[in-house]
């Protein structure tokens, strides 16, 4: 099919025919990865700006080694030393990067929402790379990029993603890429970390939430895990850390409840020995590096698609 | 005519001449940034450092794509991380900025004069980003060159610059680059954030002081409008915000006083509501977003003559 | 001889054989360097991550513009915004910047050892670029290049290094370094920062401990100054700077004991008026912007015996 989405926001109102475009494409890139000499011209005069509210090394490295590989300009703006702290208003600052050349504006941000607001003021091509608690959707490509490529093909599958669903833009990208591809996904961790109306059955089509961890894990074709974030227990949402780890951590005896060889996954960064054990982290079934190698290509996969200036294959 | 400089530190002692020289080169820079691919190779193989000491968005990023268009390569010096926090002085950082390798070095520093200190003292070329209060002569061409651009020539105009004249680094440059174009600028804004020899007569030829903002705008053609730090409130220079806003804010009533279609700038960053209405900054008048294009011309226009070790226009 | 070396983490076991590699290597590379356009190709396509969680500005940018300067994309990351303060272990951060595509990681760390831990768990190239007291072995080859470039060889000469040798990697590296190069080198400095072994006359082979810095420099080639830490005076290992710099500062009457035109270095940042005088520091004898200089051009030599994909004089 034919591009013509101009942002990146979110994938929850993607078609299936676009997440495949993606991932498509996303395996042309991954070839470029695997040459010697990893770069190819299509972005060449294109100027990417990554504009960080919010710290990330993985996925700004990511960003910037993506565009790099396809010979655009790059450069970095975080809030520290950024106008934003002279206040600024977002509005402005994007207003600002457009006006000094910037074609595509990739952003995280704190605040929900804040992707739509600057794209629906810019002509700049807008990537969400995290907002709030709302969306993460070059993870949930990658995810489901990687979930494919392992499985041989993801239609029927069943998925489960453990953890802190409440809080997890994650999560939601996950759900939103690979329902649309024809995937099952169980949800499990604590009641408390799981949206209301989800953990009362109000729940999206081919979603189901299981409470229970070994039950969840049962004869399923692949698991994610998620970050916990340490602060929830300091808000009271988790009695210990020790009894979230026993209930909804990654054990090998866990994990081995899937099908034979079903890879585990995780977004990174992990706290080991709390949400996965170290021995499941590092096993054969691990993809977390594959999603970090993954993550590269599925990034110039979408900038390649935005903001391309010649074919892939020219030589440089 | 043929360029000699080897730093850029202010306009305050340049001919017109060679104010009008980096114009017209910028206007060439401009041509660049306005085709499909926006790079050029002039600067290849030469390494600019920005070596910014105060917090700066704009200005860091527009010399960073500024260099990058002219094929250069670039590294970012801030001061968090630097070696200036372990003690050194500013003569050995710049000396072994030098030694590294940087054909130019972009400075900003929080003190009047540090970069003419550098620039006796080391055989790179120097460019003033911003010094206390003392000058930020690329503001100043820029400023110039929209201005110019904008009422196509600039000779016998009358320009506004209105706000805290006394701390800005960018009036000073304003004037120092407007006045030998030919333009009469009138200055206007609270008597207590005037240099008192202005408020009291003594002014540079060409300027004058209108504390009645109205009257300052009566025909005029176009006004800059400066950042207002808050911290001016606090010093006891202010009594208030909101009656700043009232007295010498731009509002589209004030506006409408110049001549019909006479420009709206401003260095940015702003904070709307307080010395310009959003209105306002965000009306056809307003040339906000064309500062910040020109602004990354006007430094490749400045790269090119430091720096250049090849034609504009040869191929990449 | 052809290089094997997968890692560069300390010199301590280098042959003469590679110490001299990398030394002609780096000749080559100051040609480079002394070209009007400081580009070559080998690194085309190769990814170089800057792994600092230590500031540093100069060995940062002088790793970065080697980086740069042949052709290779490079990427900062540092401990700010960084997984490392997400609890990420050191081990997952790295394998993270293998997954990211980086082939070869520089790395600056606190803690003695961090790289050989690292270089052990991944197969990028690991450079340690200082660990702890431990090593700093980019600093000992550049100070060995420099001075066997000043001195026409060094073979048989015998060179002073002053200072805090206790908590100073770059003495150790530099010793490692100059040692099987066939250089005597003489340590002076206070007791209270010369290692406890080493004091007690447990040196290696080659090396000697003469407290009184006037006898050291008599008739030396040439001397290494340290940067005194100022927080060893309130570890009471010192008793006031004002003393140090009494007997073990260099002064323009301490160096003038060493043969005629024997030159002065020091690794940088310095602090003149105590570890040594600003006369000294910027005379002709001092080699410490050459040190800068070199250091681009060992790092670049270093870069390229581990991942070049292409010979150097091929033409970009």
């Amino acid at each position: 099919m034919k591009w013509v989405r101009r942002h990146i926001l979110d994938t929850n109102d993607w078609s299936r025919d676009e997440i495949e475009t993606v991932l498509d494409q996303t395996r042309a890139m991954v070839e470029i990865l695997q040459r010697p000499i990893r770069r190819a011209p299509p972005l060449r005069g294109r100027t990417v700006i990554l504009f960080f509210a919010e710290a990330s090394t993985r996925t700004r490295v990511s960003f910037e080694l993506a565009a790099k590989a396809l010979s655009a300009d790059v450069t970095n703006i975080t809030t520290t030393g950024s106008s934003v702290e002279k206040g600024e208003s977002l509005y402005d600052t994007v207003r600002t990067l457009r006006a000094l050349g910037g074609d595509v504006v990739v952003m995280r941000h704190g605040s929900s929402g804040a992707p739509y607001f600057v794209a629906e003021r810019t002509d700049a091509a807008v990537i969400n790379a995290g907002d709030g608690w709302h969306a993460h959707p070059t993870q949930g490509l990658l995810d489901a990029y990687t979930l494919r490529d392992a499985l041989g093909g993801i239609d029927g599958r069943r998925v489960v993603i453990v953890g802190d669903i409440l809080h997890s833009r994650v999560a939601r990208s996950d759900i939103s890429t690979l329902i649309p591809l024809g995937v099952r996904v169980t949800l499990s961790g604590p009641p408390t970390l799981i949206p209301t109306a989800w953990r009362c059955g109000q729940l999206p089509a081919g979603v189901t939430y299981e409470p229970d961890l070994d039950r969840a894990l049962d004869g399923a074709d692949g698991v994610i895990a998620l970050r916990l974030q340490r602060e929830r227990q300091e808000a009271g949402l988790l009695p210990s850390l020790r009894e979230y780890t026993q209930v909804w951590g990654l054990s090998e005896a866990r994990v081995s409840r899937m099908r034979p060889g079903a890879p585990v996954m995780h977004p990174g960064p992990m706290n080991e020995g709390i949400e996965i054990d170290a021995s499941v982290a590092h096993s054969s079934r691990s993809l977390i590096e594959t999603q970090v190698t993954n993550g590269v290509a599925v990034r110039m996969a979408l900038l390649y698609l935005l903001a391309a200036t010649a074919p892939l294959e020219d030589r440089a």
